[in-house]
């Protein structure tokens, strides 16, 4: 079942190693069907260079494994509460990617400092809270989930792609896999280039408002005029 | 038509993924033929390893389509302008490199701290101002362009082959295509040692101008006697 | 002898090198046969790209070379006394890897900043002292191992795969060579993410205890539940 | 004539590029034929990937051109001025690798903060002084080699294998070409970790006397005992 989202699930695993975002086994891409309400993800701690196509576990939206013989990952319950959220997400993706991570170490938000952000973020990426010791203690990776849904309170989850968990790592999302990977790509670059503006200059502050709303309007909505038509 | 600066243009565009210099599709290079007033740019948005030369964009100066299924780059207007303002480049390359951005972001130009920049630079790398409300609400890109062609007032364009532009990234130009990527790779590499030598010593201040002077000339200009005799 | 051992070993250490690990001939791997009481390591200073399964030297617990016609390498004596010193470990790799050898030399503990760290260590990665001058002089690689062996006093060498040498760099060690390494590229993640964390945030302090004991517990111990069931 | 050591001298060059020491052309190493007291060093300007053995230019002690249809490497006087203060040294590399050009830019020695700078310098790598205007502007390149020289007054050559020029980039050297690509090598890896570590704890200091002895006596000189017997 869902052969083709699998095999979008795969590549877009195998993508986050060659754009490397991923150390050893660290980091996860899943995809839904939203016509059948399924998840495909990959399984749990899995060397990249052994996955396939076939190892893809399919799990539901109360995180029950449908199909696959291996285990998920275990950040399943994450990416389900994120689905479950936000209806317009179709794959989600999470890293430790290092510059990234950096900043979620650091608990500090990614100020928008320039246009390749906002390009895509349409203001800071933010930072959720720690978990409380309760939060961790029972349901550790579906409370993950909700601490970025409370975050996301009042934000736009396609102007806001991605958070970062304080003390953990990022996590991304798109209207399908590989755009969610394509913003774990930008959010790692991203990351990069505001730790080394904020290292050359601590007051850099957010770009004036006019310019963030052009750079964002550029690439999404009804005035987008960035790349090619859509067939 | 202009099969050959397709080809070129083509290339320097792929050349600049070689580089690591561009992170998905944020960059490019654009090549013009001065007999003709044509400019060859990359089509906008699209994935580098499906390229073609065929995909180029042939625009005349006044940034009208003359050739090219695909939208041209979205940036071309500001390469248009950057080729009326100076009849002497051939070509113009526009990137996200990860530390030239991290200078633009932290509004500081690169001061010229030692010999690599002064082979290229002769001075630092400047940055321009933010644009206005305005100047962002009509016609951003073309007055991208004209920000940048009112920082270079009173300056070289040969010898200062790039600027910086605030809150976004670097252009770099050069008498062709190849040329501004070589430019365009220097000031990646400027800036990452500019980077480190200003945390490792915050007071570096530039070159003594009679070093500064002596870089640039061994390179540039009729006593230059580096690298192989022209044929 | 022991060409199966031999040959892990040596895909450990080209494994090394393929992670960047290594420069020039840097780093060294070694794994032991309990059941014989045999170390197989690295021979001194070898070029990586010659290195063949036969070139491994075999040691017994007493640091006598029992065969190979190359000089074991120098670091030889510390992994002895590390094979000595805990029956649990199968493997010792000691890198001067750019990141962890940073900390090393700023003899600064990395402190446990992230879920990353404590996927693996259950706390800081410690730092042992300097030698002494006397130590130094006499035996110096054997007493390398014993500043470590005395670092480690009241840890757990499984929680703890790792520590810095002051003024050297990291050993890491695990259940095998395969381990070793894993555990050693892991460090110089970590470590690099530390270096950025502390630069954007010198106040950042340790996870919240529980968060450090649900991460470490979730990968190791009885209620592991990481990664696939062993066969 | 020299075919051996033009062979050697290119594929010098090469591996300074596939280290990535080197950025577009800025890099190069020589040899020197102590028999015939002839140079081989690469030629001026010329694109890697097109330099073959037959490109390398031979030049005698004086800095004439002997053979070769190419212009020598501009900075060929200073490599030369190198092989004539000190008959121990059979090859020179000069690039403007980053790390350590940060530190020469930034007018900082590197200190000897840990045991992989003692394996290979025993000591600080040194910095040498600004040239004159009046150094400058008559044969620049041979007072560059010149003020290399007065800054080695006192040191040995071999355990001191390189140093930077104040404002400008690394020269290496040693008993061959091979031998100075690898300082070139190792001088870039010690200047990033002394990088880090000087911004981790900028208070460090240097390693404690004995331990920089012993590392250095580890692998040179008479008691020597890394690597294999020489056959």
């Amino acid at each position: 079942m869902l052969e083709r989202l699998k095999e979008e699930v795969l590549q877009a695993n195998l993508s986050l190693q060659r754009h490397g975002l991923v150390t050893l086994t660290w980091g996860n891409a899943s995809g839904i069907d939203r016509g059948r309400s399924l998840v495909v993800i990959k399984p749990s701690g899995v060397d990249y260079v052994a996955l396939t196509a076939g190892d893809m576990v399919v799990v539901d939206l109360a995180g029950k494994i449908v199909e696959g013989s291996l285990r998920p990952s275990s950040d399943t319950p994450a990416h389900v509460v994120l689905y479950n959220a936000c209806p317009a997400i179709g794959g989600v993706v999470h890293t430790h990617s290092t510059f990234a991570t950096m900043f979620a170490q650091a608990c500090r938000e990614i100020p928008c400092l320039g246009t390749t952000q906002a390009d895509l973020f349409h203001g800071p990426v933010p930072l959720t809270r720690f978990l409380t010791a309760d939060e961790v203690r029972d349901d550790y990776e579906a409370n993950t989930g909700r601490v970025i849904v409370e975050r996301m309170a009042g934000l736009d989850w396609e102007s806001t792609p991605g958070v970062l968990l304080a003390g953990h790592a990022p996590f991304t999302w798109g209207s399908d896999t590989d755009a969610a990977v394509r913003h774990a790509v930008a959010l790692e670059r991203i990351a990069h280039m505001a730790f080394g503006t904020l290292l050359l200059n601590p007051e850099s502050g957010a770009l004036p408002r006019y310019v963030l709303d052009k750079h964002h309007r550029r690439k999404h909505g009804p005035d987008a005029y960035y790349g090619q038509k859509k067939p």
